[in-house]
């Protein structure tokens, strides 16, 4: 079987591994108060054109979430994002449990607009009965989407700049940012997102790391006692420095950019496949996930030596499903892939 | 001005206010351990049937529904309710703060089927990331619904069956359970209720008291340690009598029922004074809240002299608004009202 | 059986009930927006010295309680208060389920100390670890306390120089509030608490209402977006006018301090008469609870006629007890007990 | 600088190192769905004697105490645990944060007995104001304690018939569980735990691990939907396999027995150290914490070569500090400590 039903099938990237082996006897601070995590914020730092921005190190995506969105919203608050966005699906409710409605706007590709933000805004404020509706306190958007598409540097920097004139901070999802970053169409830097977001957080499990996501925050509101949520949420690892040694190795010398160019470039070679055999796509991803229409038939013709996950049936013949790529996907297993699909 | 906007904009029925003050000076025991809870238990007991039913006595229907709510699900838990449903959408994230998500259905009228019941259910467990998705645990509804329309006894069967069957109890908002108990088209009585769900309360605010909910258990889980709940989530009054007093007045010889029907009838006058004017109707209601479609500048007209709610826009020169009747409502208003509707 | 047990044994002072007759037909918006909830917060703002305070009606203690805290304090801070503190010890955990830790101070009387509050602080913030632990974000004081004794004017005054000095709001539970303004050692205004305190509460329930208390906001910080936090915690009644006809009329005139003092000179009494007795008081009450300590025999003969609440054994044979008085209380029941203490 | 500061200053044993190198390109499912978890799973059923347990993985110990109180408790149920317990104080409220009050018990050493369990219990229920009481609804004990202390068969045994006999249920943080299982003195096994406990965890962390504590559920009631609980939570790693990976590497061939033996046998090295010396021990401890009481001078003296924690002071020349061996901790490291203790 060879599977692309996601992007954490495998352990992590070569040089990760090596280094904590290097690293493995030095003897550190915990929580994130060792050398390794400072060289890491240093670089990220860097990649942020030298943003002040704080960087911390939490263990997973569910997680940087939910503590990002309880440290920006008060009680009587919630966070408008896309009806398909991650926290509204498949986080089992991690942001209600922490007193919050997700707002959820209507979104055909997994984006939400300028305009939708203002609308929602809008509507609350002008309800004569506001005080007894959730408050729209914090935008969340993902980039790429769950859905592998992309904001344009033009998108996004309306977005900033509605949320900025409503007085309402704007949170960007980055856990497959690498694939984001390095695909062709691309038009926004690490720069521009620490710039034209409050805080955004750069995904290391699905790009080459063994697991952690590094949370970045230009608000300096957002800054203030964040370790305190970080340690009540539970994902201040004692071992902190394990997430230090992995981003460091990451940003050092460009590797988090080139695998993630790597999956990028085999998951186009995969849409071309598609497009030429002449199926639709679901979705206009040029990232890691691609997500062809595809006659029931074949799906099941193909599941016989591949797994990849089943997104929505389209038609009483045909459904959406979904391929990814990672920094780990062979160019063989790719190759052998299309090959089955012309055979189709 | 006179005013249609509520259903909550007088104090309460006289006999509440003369029997308070017949009793104020009686000491008694607090927290509803006194012999004015316990008459009106029983006389609620008496109305479900003689059923082996809890009752507890609490302020108001956000509380009502967020303390049952919460005593219901476990944390990975939701709501089922109509996208319409108050919990939803007008008690400010009430239920999101006790860590619940609330799972809305979609709904024209405010009511939903057993049939959405099951497909949520089926498709939460057919998804093999279930575990990352919120468990429907619970359905709410409301009797009469937001929009004034009635569950019919055979709705409420199915709903029940389905719930029973699935294993998720059903819970019954009844803020304004009177004026639906006595519309002309109902089906169901305080028995049938009692027997079709697993919980339900009894609206005091919108019926004649002060204020009062009472929540009538009937699922025997859910009876245990109620009262702790109660007093957790702020809705254990002090001096609980006051809830027994206006709950035993309302229910000693037909009170709540009679006044429930002042209410409807005068709806029923205004509902037909609209449609004989020609105008059409947002809902299909019976009960004490109408919803008619008038043109913008009619609206403005009758704004002068009554006050009363915007609904929604129907097209660019027509809206829905909202009248709402009471126990309080007087005839001479809805004459009035009445003539100006057929001079528009 | 003449009932001492508590200070919420009857309803309401007869001119409240009038009050309601009165207004009870009178059509009013909802939710606190009505002429009498204007015209009681004009009232408590001139009490308050004029203050620029917000005031905000609540149903109950409990609700004040968690209500104000959880607006105050950050996920990762606690609140700070005497371990005999009404929110650590009866309110079922009511803060925790907004997600706080009560940090208990040891306190012999009910009382805590600015020095305590200091210590505290400090103590947390020389701790390498701190994030780890919870923060200070706010101190919660009862006047007077749940043992009947009270902060004087330097007191508060220290406890409000340390609050603002480490920038940790101060707030003010005033269940009894009326009861310790007029006590006779006291030296403290309305005036004065509204400018020490950041946010405070003037208890109805246990002074004259039927229920409710008055939530005094000087802070400008916590009077933003205080009516969302109120309706989601279910604290926001539908006729709110209930609670501004009652308050309006506690302060019309001076009844408010006028019934306080009728209860603390009738608990004055029964202090004196306990010490004439011989008998010790377990705390220094000058307010309308007294604790005095008495030997178990006599405790089971005034039992049979009286009704008291147990309070704690002191030794084998003693124990103290809880004697309330309230502004219902009848000078025949407090002769009758005194005739009855001097012949134990 | 020699650090005994804490027992994560490395990072893991190097077989795991390795077993992480050889199986990372290897394919799995997600979220603890595979091969590694399974092995690992069995393996530490074995270890338990073969019992009907459930095993589940989870990044670290203050997730694994909130998801499984959290799990345990209804929503007015607290947690009763030593004072000095580290749910109490030093995971920043996090028990709290998911809505229960932490109920401390007083403990000089760190253990609690089934004594104050039964006491706690019954204080709770023979007061007449239960319900406004937070509710002991589970007991909170780690092993070894928090001070290095050990509970015997006998008293884990008292404690868990008395657990049993008033229904609440008994949770083991065995964030060290490895150093007290080959702690000299030890009466206990994995299979007497997993018996006499309803849910405790295996550390990995702080024993070999570079993170991950196993989570082993006996109690049926406990298992339902555990998975959901952890993913809400924040504690389910995408990659769950290198949990699996790592406790499979350390339950295989008694890896975990014998790195803990060498970290307990460390530790008793230096205590006989001090011993000699002279020094008191603040706690009796035999496992790899050790709490010696040292003149402030010397700690001094030791402070400019070796890292320790500092634990309170004793009296004002004297402190308790604390040093901590692990499974990493090299001979000579302690060689040098006791030569230099000797040379005080």
């Amino acid at each position: 079987m060879i599977r692309f039903e996601s992007d954490y099938l495998e352990g992590a990237h070569p040089q990760i591994l090596n280094r904590l082996e290097e690293t493995n006897f030095d003897q550190t601070a915990g929580y994130g108060n060792d050398p390794f995590c400072d060289s890491a914020r240093e670089k990220i730092r860097g990649l942020c054109g030298g943003a002040d921005v704080d960087v911390h190190f939490l263990v997973g995506g569910t997680q940087a979430n939910f503590t990002v969105i309880s440290a920006i919203l008060r009680s009587y608050q919630g966070v408008l994002a896309a009806v398909t966005g991650h926290i509204n699906v498949h986080e089992t409710g991690a942001v209600e449990a922490t007193g919050h409605k997700v707002l959820p706007l209507p979104s055909e590709d997994g984006k939400i607009t300028a305009e939708q933000v203002q609308h929602a805004y809008d509507v609350h404020w002008n309800d004569a009965d506001h005080e007894h509706i959730v408050q729209p306190g914090m935008v969340y958007i993902s980039q790429p989407t769950e859905n592998g598409t992309l904001y344009s540097r033009k998108e996004l920097l309306a977005l900033h700049d509605t949320c900025e004139r409503l007085g309402i901070p704007l949170f960007l999802d980055g856990a497959r940012l690498g694939y984001g970053l390095m695909a062709e169409p691309n038009t926004l830097t690490l720069a521009d997102i620490a710039e034209l977001t409050d805080v955004f957080y750069i995904g290391g499990t699905k790009v080459g790391a063994l697991f952690g996501e590094a949370v970045v925050i230009s608000n300096p509101v957002l800054k203030k006692d964040f370790r305190y949520l970080i340690k009540q949420h539970g994902g201040m690892l004692a071992k902190g420095r394990l997430l230090g040694i992995q981003f460091d190795t990451l940003f050092a010398g460009g590797l988090y950019f080139e695998i993630s160019k790597h999956a990028d470039r085999l998951a186009i070679r995969l849409r071309e496949a598609f497009v030429k055999k002449g199926y639709g796509l679901r979705f206009d991803s040029y990232t890691n996930q691609q997500f062809p229409i595809l006659p029931n038939s074949h799906i099941e013709r193909l599941r016989k030596k591949y797994s990849f996950a089943f997104w929505e049936a389209v038609d009483d013949t045909h459904s959406a499903v979904r391929f990814c790529t990672s920094w780990a996907t062979r160019e063989e297993s790719v190759d052998e892939l299309i090959r089955d699909i012309e055979e189709l």
